[in-house]
């Protein structure tokens, strides 16, 4: 993959070796987690293909918009609303950090009890290997959990930061308060790009993700059969595409690999043999390339049928309704919408524990493995208070802490393997 | 001290044989920590007469004030305006807790990655240990940081809840979020005590905790002076006890205590030798009797002439406005007040930085101790931003992490020294 995009990467002013040992191990453990698998979709290989493209021909392309007078929009957060960032004619990279990498160089710049998925974003930024954060223009952090919030203040020396405000519960104050913020938030992608945004804007945003969102959800849907017709790998590699491919290219495919899945349901095939014991995950994102827990699940006997995470469900639930009465509606239609993510930042999250249950019994799921990153407060927390809930519904669940690194992995399969023996 | 209370205790439900247990040990700490020390203040007779009391004469008077149908509001943050408690003719009490009590049984309701403190007053619930906790009607919680705000939902299956939302950003829209939680606030203060508010009722309590604060600024003034009229640990305790005693018996002694000092300081007489190292410490705050850290640092040769913390200056610093124009007025006057604080919950807390270097310098401070709490994300971001702004200024600092654990007090003994050592 080097050699055709070492001058562009050299631009970009990455670490050129370090950049070429990290591709070299992406491909490495790529090749054992994804394409050892049997029984593939067809459709798979654009993934595979994407994937294996994802410094190089995306990168490109980015920068042939660049070129064109495009601005690159970086987030962190399901809570930034694409909506907007597409009507103003820019492109929307999800910067979440999957990979243990730079993690050393991080903890010069955020503390040794954050979670792994801050130090790897701000670990790829201090190492200089990230193409996409260095082709942002503007990256917009939010007020979610403690250890973002303030590392995006360390992290604005660094990245052009924008910050919005998200609020903590949802009161009918903290609501206005977020509206005004997807207002500012408008006016910021206006100054930044020269260019006012129109109702016109808004709906041709709104179409763009919805439509996103809607081929996501009909994937999940399919995702209920027995046999399952997707591993969970390969089903959160495509959430993890979604937040960096182009989204209207993206759409198409997956409705096609949707096709693909529809056949297979109805002949009654599938990843698994019938029977196989389902799995939910449920909890913290999981970046890309984290693919760690799903591949320890998945060679447990089990198969995962849904990931109740930003890089999942909670990213695709809700669509944005097609608001008439122009721009002030339509920004108040968006708001309302990302206000109703669940996320472990809201006190309370009242929706949280009906959205899994919901989930689960969709899916039929067998049980649920919830998932926090090392010193992610927020979930950890909340996963204290689902275990209960579960209980009480009859659904057998297993809680697992965890970061980046490989070192916990036989001990992980230890008690996955023995959770997936108590399911029935 | 038993004996005497023990009908009272029960009553509150208190676990009789620990709390026997935890009054010895706190007796046996607070002897060796405070009554061991030399040159103390005639007006330190009556902290350690509230202390000694602490679970007996103050509790009782709060049992008296209840009888006569005060409600008791117990809070967890400066953040809650005391104003208005008084105003509505309540009693308010700081429920944050110092002591490793209850903290296993505290690890069922909250994560093991939360800091001592929320795990401490946790525990003191869970123990059935706290009578102040047993004492409030209403109990305060807010959004501050995630362990709180996260913690406070598992806490209301256990104490009667109110949330208070506190904004990240001091924008406007933040500001006017925080105008309505101030307004909330007193609406639910009249629910609860079946009270009209009136602006005559908040004049009497803005004057009383406004009165409380210019005594412990008198109070912190004077620590201007070399030699040090104030050990660090009684102004502490001075500071500590402001958060349950009777605000205007605390305030006329603590103006008595403040005419000791300024003869002293005319004498020229101190707690320790003229030109006796002086450390400010800086951070998390230190609940009642988390003496840990003064006491190490006052026994290696140095002396604490301030604490920028919530149980120190960043609680006294500002006044509030005698507004006049009615009510809504002075709920704005009462809010905005509020938001003065630097708290490292904020994003960004711009004012924190120019806040210590004021302090560190209008105290001659030789050098700082940042203190953070364990598995406190706020403060030991905010504490690796400071440490290279402190070395500009040519302030020597020292970041100290630790919890309330005795475990680690011989090694943070060592670093406090060697720190001491390099003090010009
Ligand atoms: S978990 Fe919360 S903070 Fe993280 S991406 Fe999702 S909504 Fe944002
Ligand atoms: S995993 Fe938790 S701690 Fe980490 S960024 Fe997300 S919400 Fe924050
Ligand atoms: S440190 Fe912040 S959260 Fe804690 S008491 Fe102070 S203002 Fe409140
Ligand atoms: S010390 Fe830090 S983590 Fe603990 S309650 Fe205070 S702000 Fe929260």
């Amino acid at each position: 993959m080097a050699g055709a995009y070492d001058e562009m990467w050299e631009k970009l002013n990455l670490d050129l070796t370090a950049h070429e040992g990290l591709l070299q191990v992406l491909g490495k453990f790529y090749g054992d987690i994804y394409l050892s698998q049997e029984n593939r979709l067809k459709g798979m290989e654009y993934m595979d293909f994407v994937l294996s493209e994802v410094h190089g021909l995306r990168i490109k392309e980015i920068q042939d918009a660049k070129a064109n007078g495009k601005k690159i929009i970086g987030t962190f957060c399901v809570y930034v609303p694409e909506e907007l960032v597409l009507a103003a004619d820019c492109v929307q990279i999800g910067l979440c950090a999957g990979a243990e990498v730079g993690m050393e160089s991080a903890e010069r710049l955020v503390p040794r009890n954050t979670c792994d998925l801050i130090k790897s974003f701000v670990g790829f930024k201090l190492s200089r290997l990230c193409p996409y954060l260095e082709s942002s223009d503007l990256v917009v952090g939010e007020t979610t959990c403690d250890g973002k919030k303030k590392a995006y203040e360390a992290f604005a020396e660094y990245a052009p930061m924008y910050i919005m405000e998200i609020p903590q519960t949802k009161s009918d104050a903290a609501k206005a308060l977020w509206r005004a913020e997807v207002r500012r938030f408008k006016a910021r992608l206006e100054e930044l790009t020269g260019k006012t945004i129109t109702a016109d804007d808004i709906t041709r945003g709104i179409d763009i993700v919805n439509g996103k969102r809607k081929a996501l959800q009909r994937l999940s849907a399919l995702r209920a059969a027995d046999p399952a017709p997707i591993s969970g790998r390969d089903a959160l590699l495509i959430n993890q595409i979604s937040f960096y491919d182009d989204p209207i290219r993206f759409t198409t495919q997956i409705n096609t690999l949707c096709d693909e899945l529809e056949a297979r349901v109805a002949a009654g095939e599938g990843v698994a043999p019938k029977g196989t014991k389902r799995v939910l995950l449920s909890g913290c994102p999981m970046a890309v390339p984290n693919w760690k827990l799903p591949f320890v699940v998945e060679s447990s006997g089990a198969v995962i049928v849904g990931e109740e995470s930003c890089i999942g469900e909670r990213n695709t639930r809700d669509l944005t309704p097609d608001a008439a009465g122009g721009v002030e509606a339509m920004l108040d239609a968006i708001a309302d919408r990302y206000m109703k993510i669940d996320c472990a930042c809201f006190t309370p999250n009242a929706e949280r524990p009906g959205n899994i249950l919901e989930l689960a019994n969709r899916l039929n799921a067998d049980g649920v493995i919830q998932y926090t990153l090392l010193f992610c407060q927020p979930y950890a927390n909340e996963a204290m208070k689902m275990e209960p809930i579960l209980t009480n519904k009859g659904i057998p669940s297993l809680t697992l802490e965890t970061g980046y690194s490989m070192e916990d992995i036989g001990q992980l399969k230890t008690r996955v393997e023995a959770f997936v023996e108590t399911l029935e």
